[in-house]
């Protein structure tokens, strides 16, 4: 049987540069399958050298209260700096189930950054449920959030 | 015999909150036994619990070109989320030498975060000395962290 996940939200924006462009398409194809509405900002192949902070400020400009975010490059690093320069962005670069939740738990992330050249398939798509199903706690770290924006 | 590092700078700025506390003590005795002068922002010990966002801001406003910074919380995230607000940092969280001579060869990190629940003494210090001593790569890379700025 089908494991039902209960997504905190049906809109996932996903994009990466080119070192990332691999994960992202498969990360497409089953979060698509998984029944989210997933829109793309690119890149679109693998063949040419991009800029990452030209597609962290696309995602972060559309990152709001009713959507969610996931950035791949090749160490998830430059991803991350450049989407957290936006008041509105909590990104978290992880590398397991645990601490995707911890993100969620204790930071509110809304945008998950990926290392297409770290992680497996299969360890990504972990990250990404946890990230997808796991709800802030609040309470003293809400105080903490706060002081980010 | 000691194994010589070629420092980038020898002037660290180190901040921790109270679960990073213990790998901050560690660390700024090793980096000072190394020869660095360290500047320690707390906290300055691990029984009140205290809020990242205040030590990232701390740090990152003393952040320039002549020196470069260490920040701790339990999972890196909360500091690396805050530190990355101000646009003369870019804070990368690494948990492996590789990952952190990465930030410095491509996004020219001057600030590593580190999580003090999921690295070991060792670990850290490994990212540590990787990241004080490898140099920016420049190239294409520089193109890319102008658009940081």
């Amino acid at each position: 049987m089908k494991k039902k996940h209960s997504f905190l939200t049906k809109n996932i924006i996903i994009a990466s540069d080119h070192a990332g462009f691999e994960l992202k398409e498969s990360i497409k194809k089953k979060l698509e399958n998984l029944g989210l509405n997933i829109l793309d900002l690119g890149v679109d192949n693998k063949k040419v050298s991009v800029d990452y902070p030209i597609y962290a400020k696309k995602m972060s400009k559309k990152i709001n209260s009713k959507n969610m975010g996931i950035l791949i490059c090749g160490s998830g690093i430059g991803m991350s700096i450049a989407s957290n320069r936006f008041k509105n962005v909590r990104s978290a670069l992880v590398n397991s189930s645990t601490l995707s939740k911890l993100s969620r738990k204790h930071n509110n992330a809304n945008i998950i950054c990926l290392a297409a050249r770290f992680v497996s398939k299969k360890v990504a798509i972990q990250c990404i449920l946890s990230f997808l199903t796991t709800k802030f706690e609040a309470g003293r770290h809400l105080r903490r959030v706060k002081l980010l924006s």
